[in-house]
Parts: structure tokens; C-alpha cells; sequence
């Protein structure tokens, strides 16, 4: 799905066969100005999907940020001008987009934070769907780093893989027969034994889910750097702060995108001015 | 968009061309049974989403819970069988779905029971573009109730389209001539002396905005029953608490969606039984 | 369906692979001007629609009268010019799309005008598939007004939702329970007693259905104001003359719509100015 | 566009996100039977079409009578059984496609009846745009033949192609050169001179466009069976009665779909048994 | 299928949710310019689908040779001039589409040249799935000629149909009967008795397939002018050399198409001059 | 594009709206059998997509020999049973789908054996646009190796983007940086100084462009193992021969799709057994 046709799905879930209120009280030639505003401090996500909305019905978008600026409250991020219907029209779509994509960022950010530049910090496929795109973007516009997109950009060998494999070692083997030479072969373990495992088998990253710090930290000295480790589960901001220096490559956090909350933008209309000798 | 062709989006947009592991891993005849089970206290919602995604893939769901239903940690919400490869292709997409949908069911539930059923709790627009229809379903399993679908099903008159039509009076008079006579009209106001005046001009329905709780309950003494009565803007279970029983007709909170966050469900594949003779 | 999406399909549907003879026959530089002309007298509508196939294909459309405009024989409707091949073959979509919409304009108006102002005429859901939105334009072009557009957007209970409900106040106790309050009820009945028990039931609009011009009358007097009131069944231009002062509120049409003859206009391309040195 | 694709368009347009009057008043379990009848003499058409409308909401449609078959008042076309919210969410577009397309057919059959047989009657390229597949099949149901279905399965050249081209013989040429050989060149004329050139130019297929009776007697007389004639303009069943026997190969009237109105069907549900100890 | 929709899954195929490398290493504001060579001698063709997928990226392509021109190796096809980034995104799908369809229209000329101009070399149905519009015109600009598009637009019975009708007679009789006057009938015969029934049955165009040299002139003289005839079978341009003059209207060749192997053309990007103050 | 949307295009592609011969000719009810034979020696590929062809149209095929089998003349690949209309209109969109897929693989089985085994010979990003994912499944089917799949699944770095980024050290950091730790990066390079540069910079695999036999020798000794070796240009059977030996990881060849020609099935059907009592 290409932004374009996301923002037709979007505009016609809102709008269905028309904006009631707005054809029926607004005159379509009627111009008007508005602004977008930061309510709270933020970083800033989803702009061109945003200014895209607006587009569609006629709206021109003047940038004042862009994406994975920090806004603070008052900050103005656009300025929007066309006809008034067109702006009342497109508001709660684009708006919709903004707060929810600036909410990932920010959150995003927040967690990045705790990293303080010792650990990358990478999103997982826990998207919203059909967002996946976006919020990858807000991800990355908040500081963090990408993890393979979906199912055919990367291979993951988690315990299912390997069982229906028949061990760890043959999992590995078809992976690299049927893949091609350009993806790298992860394999998720969850304890130490699996880990050397992984390793004798030639993992070249490795996946440490859900193992508490001590094991992780004797996980980074098992592994000696002869793979890239990665660590998930259930990590937030406090626990990244503790473990940030103990060796990882890469903390991956689900919670960027599925624990943020909404930020708050609010789109201010400008007094119209209306020609007194319009029939409006 | 109907439910099928969302699936299909999701499902593409993780899948692409092909699921590199699970492909190169997993022989396409061997079978596999697992279960869907909650790791937290929630309520439940997606089921209908989750299951076609399986459905897609060859998997058989079998329920176990409803939307709607209440689980607890450790409660099975459905049982799954069919090839491996199919359950583990589509575990992540059917997840994201039920993660996400049960989570706004379960925070709209906590919300709700705030009013004590003395006022209707109903969800916004203020929704994730292209989940419309799934998380609107969700707001219900939670136990609050529609507001309109989007701009086309319903007449919600706010300042900027008064000031574009040039007064309360004349925009409701427009909007009515408009309008087909199924769908009542609502006005924005934001103080008395504005909500005077839309109930002098004939407004059904009156959106009070941002008022103060003492506000809000002079509002109730000056509509008299002459217009059903909502109110928005911050709403909180707190909020909801003090206020539920003042003489409101709904409270609209916008938060029911955007200030949820996912609950966990763990995916269960249990050991594959695999025929020794099978060439795999 | 958007408008863009309508004219890709009519266009697709004509044109398919090609249009063999003027690929053949035309060179695709040659540019022309054409008219488009009403051979009777009609109501414009359709002017949107016709006016992007044309455009589709290159050529400019230069309005001379709008959609709702009444023309008489001879009168232009607009100008065009540009590419002779993309007129060319354009031509018949537009024109089928102008002349089934006119039609429905024309025949509109002609049954409005029975109606003396004095009851709101107002169209049904009895539309061509996939022309619904275009149809209701023209119908409003014609001087009606709109019902609701689809399923989605009123509530209007028929006797087997009644059955199915066990009667008539318990299928209006669902409706309002289930649907967003600015969504209006109205109930179907078909005689003095079912327009009681729907009263008394609380439905806030009633439709009246084929009763004769009597009952209709004692329905008005039974209702008092209680509900609005709208007629339907076999209406036409003479019964709407004869009962137009009666006292209802609307009388819903279907064949507005489908009792609509096509109506004529004619496409004159203008001698055709060749440069004597064009290879053609 | 497939029947499926125009099928999920039309329901779209009329059930968009939900029938809220069935949804809420009819358990979704609850079984019904139902009829389609017809309120008038009648000849059938759509009955593909429709079924698949019925057959998306889980609907059984069992045939009594067949498109192309004559129907008259109280004649039962078909009985429905499934899920009674099928029924009625499918019903009204089912019966759009129906009433149009056995309008299309009945008119068709009342205005082939006057050829007596001794001329085909065709149907043209003035058709609904986006249901031309339909009401084609429609015409062969009511008698008529077919005409190209498009711009691309057939050549007919007419006064502005012959002018870009420099004449009719050079026109000829070009389509003769450009098109593939299973295609047949046709030539529009108004009056016996052009038709002697298009004659001696070599078209297979002359259209006698306009022409009075006396002259159309002359145009065969001219013609001699040295190419296939066809004559359009302004026919109805009255001037068909008339010239039916001059000796034309065709007449192509654009009134078998232009000039139909729909006929009518009534939907008939049967009583509905509820388990007295159902929930409903 | 339009062009568009064809450009924008070609492009959705290759970039999917994105080209990693250019979208890491080039700045999106770097400018560039680039020229298309072909390699080899060759015709062109594919002008029209490669410089759209140019346009997409915002790439302009300036035409220094147009469809159907005859190419040196070294002789320039195209200057290309926009982002650099755009340049090498697009670079792949539009070489894919040129070297394929070039390669189609170089080997259709070498086989028409065969023809010496005395017989029409025709296409068939054989086509790469998907690509049929773009090959169509690939022959054209080869030097070949049309044969019918699809199964839509001709008729063409073969043996089956005839069995199936039961005879050959009864065969056209049906296809007559059912198809528009626009329509020549082609019946498919394997030896001079058919060829006689087919006659004798009133086609209008004969398929004779796979005949031998000796065969195919019999049949012409059994023939004698009475129905155009296609010769068709393993035809190379050594078979057409001999049998060019024999007295046949048509050869179809399918290996003008699926014979075909791409030529090459390569792409070459300038040297960039990078603003040394770019902050790149 | 799903296998599915892909069938159904090439359908559209062929059918239009509707087989005109077939609809004739053949009774809708007639059932018949057939068979799919190989021609010539080939290995198969196409399967999956021609059988989705025939089941389209209620075909049932029934396998005689799978994607990747080598058949012989006269070898049967499938049975076909099911509506006579059915195999007939399908038969010339499954046979292009299985005589193109077939000529990749046989093409290519015939390029892998002259590797004997010692290196991977890999496919490109040179395909038929469109028909990506079913050519790449013909490679493998004809014994070779899969490269990434477009420019969205492994990172490519070429000269133009060297330049662009300033350097390829400078291109390689950036890489890194901006892709997700799944993704290897491979660098082009033409001649040994600017492999030692590569495998300064930490290519992790190196593509050697257009090197003569000697220097790939040299190439190897060069990189002593410190990456994957890739090598390509103007690739055949002949000289994939003498250099399989020389220490390459990987040969890639874009003639293994550019470079195939079209192998030969036919479609024989049984003779009809005709109920003599049918009315056909």
C-alpha cells in the first residue's frame, strides 16, 4: 500500500459519500487560513502523510517543522491554507495521523533516552496494521533504529522454527540454502545452553529473549563477538538504563509503537474574513 | 475497505513476497495444534479479525471466548490447528490485531465503569486511520456506545462552520435544508450564553465542550430536556466519576482509543508430533 | 467508489484495449473544438461527472450552464476543445452519463412541481447500482431533497424487523440502543393502528406506506405533530397534486430515479481546421 | 469489472459500514424464507446478478424462473432461505438490479415484437455506464442482438473521422491497415450520396443514420447486398412496425435501454418461526 | 489494466517498502542526469512505459529516439535529468521493460523483413501474461500486424468448438447468431477437406494450421479468394521466406513474441558535480 | 500481487467481457476431459498459477507431475476434467503461464549444470516486470539460487552510489547505519584496486562486474575468504564452465530469465461424448 492509497482508505472511511455538515454550511469557495500547534511537548512524526490529506482537498501546507523535530507546547508546526471546507473537511484525518505517528516518536524518544547512545535500540513487528510503514518512520523519527520490516526481509529462527526443523543446526542449514546471500540468520534463544548452541551452529545473530541481566551480561561473554547479540523482552526505559552498558548490539522494543499514547496537536482556524457582498 | 480486504492488506504487508524462515524451515505438510491464551486480566475484542487472518492460511480457530468476554491470566481464548507453517505465518498479524483491539476494549471498559450506567460513555472520530470499523466494534465489547461513524452520517455544527454560515441560527437552518430528516443535528458550544442560543435556534443535540464540571451541571438546568445533552473534552474515568450523575445525556472521550494501550496474549504451539517416516 | 474511480471504470468499460477507429482514422495531434447541445428542454445534471471524461482524455470543458440550470432546445451546455481524438472518444461516456442524469433532473423537477412547495419530496434508496451518489445529486438538481443514502445512515424499521424483534417498541428500544444518537428512527406502518402503536412507541418519524388519500389524511390528524410524517407508494406528479396540502411532511418518490427517461443532447464537433502541410 | 467486483461495489454503496436498522433489531441466527414475485407482466433479467447479491449475505436463492423467461403478475421468480438480516440487508439492491435489468429486457422484448422477425434489432453504446455487461445480456433476454460492445471490438466510422482522415476512402484504409482481420469496418452515412462513396470505398457494414422511411427503401435499393445495412435514429416499436420489411440487415436502437423504466418485484417474507425458548 | 496500474505494480514489485541502498546513500536533493544506449542494433519499443516509470520518480526523460526507430550500438535513446535518487530507483524496472519489449520488436523485424512485404506477418495469443497490451505494440513497432486482442473481440472456432456445436455448419451458424455484425468468423481447419466444409459453411477468414508448403498453395487455389486465409505452425522467418509469395493474407507467428530474447541497453549516470557546501 | 490477483488479471487480460467462440459454440453444461503434454524435453514450472487458471473457470487438474519434474515428449503433466467452455476459455492464459515458466527453468537447469555443483549460480533483478515472484520460483525450479528479492530486501551498493555518498567507506557507513542488522551489504566493484578498498571498508559480500576469467582468479586470491565473492556479466553456460572452479561464492545471470525462450505443451481434449438426448 503506497501513501497515496492510504490516504484515500483514510479520507473515505471518514468521509463517506460527503461531510454533512460542512457541504451544507460552508461555502465551497470560501477561503480560509489555519494553523497546527503542539499542545504538549513532543517530537514531531507523520508529516507527510499529514500534509498529504490535506492536499487532497485543496489545502496547502506551509512547514514550520519537520519530522523528529521536538516541539514544545505552543509550537507551531504548519500553516494551512485553501478553502475553509476543504480544511474542516481533511482536519480529523490528518490530525488523527499526526497525534498518533508523534505519539510513537515521542515515546520512542523517551526510551531511546535511557539507551544514552550505548545500545541501539530497534522496533519489532509489533505494528498496527496496515501502519506499519508509518510507524516504522516515527520510529526511527524518535531515535531508534529498524528491525527487518516483515517476514521476507530477514530470517528469525525462533523454537518452533527449529523444532520443526528438527534441531537447531538444520534449521540454520535450509535457512541459508533457501535464502539468499544478502540476508543475515538470526536465531531467538532462551537460555545459555541454546545460545552456545546457536553459536556452534553459526548463527550470526542471536536473539536472547527474556533472560534477566546477569544472564544476559554472561550471555555477552559466551557469545565473545562471534555473533551479533540482540535482547527483547519486556524492556522499558528503566531497565535499558541498567543494561545499556553491558555488551549488546541491539535492545528490541515492542513498547515503542504499542505503549505510546496519543500527543496532542490542536488545529486553530484563522477569523474568516468574508466579503461582505458574497451570497456565501 | 470490508474485513477481507484488510486482512489481505495486513497479511501483505508482513508476508510480502514470503515468509523467508518459515518456508525455508517448516515442511508445508506437517501439522501443528496451538492455543491463543491471556497473559493479563482483559476484554477480549478482534476475535472476528484474528480468525480470518488464520482462516487465510489454512488455520482452524476454534473459540473458546467471544468478543465482549472477560478473561483472566492464563484463560484460553481459542485453540488453533492446521499446518505449522500457516499458524506461524499468520501469528503475528492475527496477534497485532487481537493485542490492539482488546486492548481498547479492555481500557474502555475501566472507563466506563466509572459512570456507573447513570450516562452514556460514547467513543469520537479521534480513531486510527484505516481501524475505523474494527476499533469502533472494540469501544462496544467495552461497553460504551457509538457515537456518528464519521462526517457523513450525522450533522455536528462547531464554531468555525457557524462563523462560515454566519451564526448558530442560520448554520442549523442550512444544515437542515441539507441534510435527509434521519439525521438529528448537533451543535458545539462552549459556554451558556452560546448554548442559549443553539437551543433558541432548534439544535437536537448540544456538545458541551471543555466546560467545568460546575459548568456542565448549569448547562443540565438550562437545556431543561429541551435538547439531549454531551459533553467532551478530557474525560477520564475520574472525571467520568464526579460527573456521571449531573443530568448528562453522553460524555464523548476520545481517550477510549488513543490513550489504550495493547494487552498481552501469548501464541502456544504445542509440541509437534512428527511422524518419524515422514521425509520432512 | 470516488468520482475519479466511476470515471475509470466507464472509461475502461468503452474503451477497453482501444478505441480502434479513431486510433486508426484520427492523428493523435489534431486538435478541435466541439459543442455540446440540448435537443429538448431539461434540467442539467451530470456536469462533474461528463466534465472529467473529458479531461481524462486531454480535452478542456468550458462551462456555459451548470448542473440544476434548465436549458431549452439549442441551448449550449459548454465548450470544448482539444486533442479531436480525445473528444472523440470521450463523447459517448459523457454524454451517457449527462443524459441518464438529466433525465433524472428533468423528471425530478417535473414531479417537484406538483408538489407546490407545500410537502418536501425527497428521493429513495430504489437507485441504479453503483450510480447511488450521482443520482441523488441530479435528484437535488431537480428540486428534491435526499433521504437517507444507504443502510448505514438512518434507522427505519419495516414490519420484519418488527416481527423479528417481537414488536413494534422493542425494535425501537434496540434501534436507539444500538445506533448513535444522531441517527433518527422511523417506522414503517401501514394503517391507522400500526401509526398508534408507533406513536405511542416513540418512533420520532413515520412512513406512512400506501395508504390512500384519506387514511393519509386521518394519519396527519392521528399523529398531531407527534412525528414527522412521510408518504410513499406509487406516487406520481397527479397524486402529489392532489394531496400536497394534506399536512404531511414528506412524500418519498422512488421513481424520481427509476421512472426516468434519458434525456438528449448532441455533441457537434466543429469543422475541423487542418494545416495543409500536416503529414496527418 | 467482473460480476463479483460490481456486486461488492453495490452492496458497499448501500450497506457502507453496517445496516444499522437489521443489525440491530435482527438476531443474527434467525432463519427466514422469502419470495420474489413479480407486480406485473414482465420478462426476466439480472437473475445472476442478483443471486450473487443474496449469495454474499449467506442467502440460498432457488430458481423458478430463468433470465430471458416471460413472467406474469403473482409469478414467484425465485425463493430465498438463509439468515433473515441476509435477506433484508440484500434485498433492496438486489431488487435494483432486477427491476432495472427486467425493465431493460421488457422493453426490449415490446419493441423487437414489432420486427415481426424480419429485421434484427440491435441495442447501441448508449448504455448506464458501469452496468453495460448487464444491460447487454438484459437486450438478449428481450430479443435484440448484440452490437460491438465497445470502442474496441469493431470499427464504425463516422462524419468526424472521415474529416480528420481526409475522406472516406483514405478512413478506410487507415482502419483497414490498423485494425487485425477479424474485425469489420463500418461507415456511418446521412444520405444517399455518402452512401454510394462508402460503397464504392469498400465498407462492409453501412449505417443509414437519419434517414426517412422512403429514403432507407432507397439506400437498400442502392446497396444491393453489396455491404450489410443498418439504420438507427429516433426508432421506436411504431416505425420498427413500419420499415421492418424494406429489407435492412439491422436497426440499432439506443431506446431498448435509454427509454426503459423498471418493472416490478415485490419481496415477500414468510411469517417468521421463532423458537419460543430462543433469546433473540 | 491502464499503463498506470501497471507502472505502479511494476515499481511496487521492485521498491517495495523501499530501495535500502539509495534510499542510505544518495540525498534525496542531489540532482543528476543520466542517458539511455542501446548496445546493439535493435528496434525500440517501450518508450511510452519506461519513461512513465521515470515520471513516477520525478525523473525526466527527453526522447532522443521514439517507439518503432531503428537503434546503432552507442546511439542514445533518452536524457534523463531529475534526483539522482529517483534515477536509480527507477533504473531496473524501466530497463526491464525496454530490453524486453525492444527485444520484442527486434525480433518481429527480422521476421517481417522475411515477408518481403508480400504477405502480413500477424501476431497471436501468445503472449507473457500481463504484458499483453505492451507486446501488442511492441509487434506494431516491429512490423508485424495485429490478430485479435483476446477471446472478446473475434472468433476464431477450432476443432473443439466444432465438435462441441456439431459440425462446422452448425458451428458458425451459433457464432452468427450470437455475435455482434462488427465480427468476422474464422474457422480453424488442419486439411483441404475441411477447408472445403469451412468454405462451403460460409466462413469468412480460415485458419489453415500446420500445413505443409505444397498444401498451403492447394489451398489457396482451393480457396480461390472466396474467404481470407492465415497460415499458422511453427513459422520462422526461413518458412515464411519460402511461402512469402504463395497467395496467403496472413501469417500468424507467436514466435514473434515468445522467440524474442531482450536486447541490451545500459544506463549511465554522469558524474555528479556535488555543491562542495552540500551538507550531503 | 498475490497469485490471485495475478490469475485474475491475466484472465481479464484475455477474456475481457467474455469468449466470444466459446459462449457460441459450446454448451455451458457440456463436460469434457483433456490433457496437458509436454513437447518437447523440458522441466516444469508453472503449476501452481496455470492449475489457479483452470480452477477459475471450474476445472479440476489433476497432477501428473510437479514444478521442478523433467518431463519428455509425450510426457503428460496433468489431467484436466471439468466444463468443456471452462478448458477452453483457460487454455491459452495457463499454457502462456506454463510454456514461459517452463522455458525459465528448462533455460536455466541447462546454465546450473554447467556449474557441475561448484558454485551457486543466482538469478537477478532482470524479470519480466510483474511476473517477479513466479520467474524467481522458476529459477529454483530449474536448480538455482535465489538474489535478493528487489531493492527493499539487501543492500546493493554501486558506483553512482559511491560517488553520491562521497566514498566507499562513506557509502558503506551509511548503509549500515540506515538498514536494519538482517540485511548484508554487498559492494559492486570492476577491478582489484577497488576490491581492496571494498574489503577495507567492510563489504561483507563484493560483486565482481565484468572481470575477465584471470582477474576473477586474482579476485579470490585477493579476498582470501574475508567476504562472500559474487560475479556476473555476460554469463553463459560456456563460461560459467571454465571459471566454476576458480573459488566464487556466487554467479549471477540475468539470462537464465532474459535469455529463455518459451518450451512447448499442448492441450489435447478428449473427444465429447454427447448425450444424444441433450438439447445442446
Amino acid at each position: 500500500m503506497t501513501l497515496d492509497e492510504l490516504v484515500s482508505l483514510a479520507l473515505a472511511e471518514d468521509l463517506g459519500p460527503g461531510d454533512l455538515t460542512t457541504e451544507a454550511t460552508v461555502p465551497p469557495d470560501l477561503l480560509g487560513t489555519a494553523r497546527i500547534v503542539a499542545k504538549q511537548a513532543l517530537v514531531v512524526s507523520g508529516v507527510r502523510a499529514a500534509r498529504r490529506v490535506f492536499e487532497r482537498l485543496g489545502v496547502t501546507w506551509e512547514c514550520r517543522a519537520q519530522d523528529g523535530d521536538r516541539l514544545s507546547p505552543g509550537d507551531m508546526l504548519c500553516a494551512l491554507s485553501g478553502p475553509l471546507a476543504g480544511v474542516l473537511s481533511a482536519e480529523r484525518v490528518a490530525l488523527n495521523l499526526l497525534m498518533h505517528l508523534s505519539g510513537v516518536a515521542t515515546n520512542t524518544a523517551s526510551i531511546v533516552a535511557a539507551a544514552e547512545g550505548q545500545v541501539k535500540v530497534v522496533c519489532t513487528r509489533k505494528t498496527t496494521p496496515l501502519l506499519r510503514s508509518l510507524e516504522r518512520e516515527a520510529v526511527l523519527h524518535g531515535g531508534a533504529s529498524p528491525h527487518r520490516y516483515g517476514l521476507f526481509d530477514g530470517i528469525l529462527i525462533k523454537d518452533n522454527h527449529i523444532a520443526a526443523a528438527g534441531g537447531v543446526g538444520e534449521a540454520i542449514r535450509r535457512a541459508r540454502a533457501a535464502a539468499h546471500h544478502l540476508v543475515r540468520i538470526e536465531v531467538e534463544v532462551e537460555n545459555l545452553h541454546q545460545l552456545r548452541e546457536a553459536l556452534s551452529a553459526g548463527a550470526e545473530v542471536i536473539l536472547l529473549d527474556n533472560m534477566d541481566d546477569a544472564t544476559l551480561a554472561e550471555a555477552v561473554a559466551v557469545a565473545k563477538g562471534r555473533a551479533l547479540l540482540e535482547a527483547s523482552g519486556n524492556m522499558d526505559a528503566a531497565r535499558i538504563g541498567r543494561i545499556k552498558g553491558v555488551g549488546l548490539d541491539f535492545i528490541s522494543v515492542g513498547g515503542l509503537i504499542h505503549q505510546a499514547r496519543w500527543v496532542d496537536f490542536s488545529l486553530r482556524v484563522d477569523p474568516v474574513v468574508r466579503d461582505a457582498a458574497a451570497p456565501a
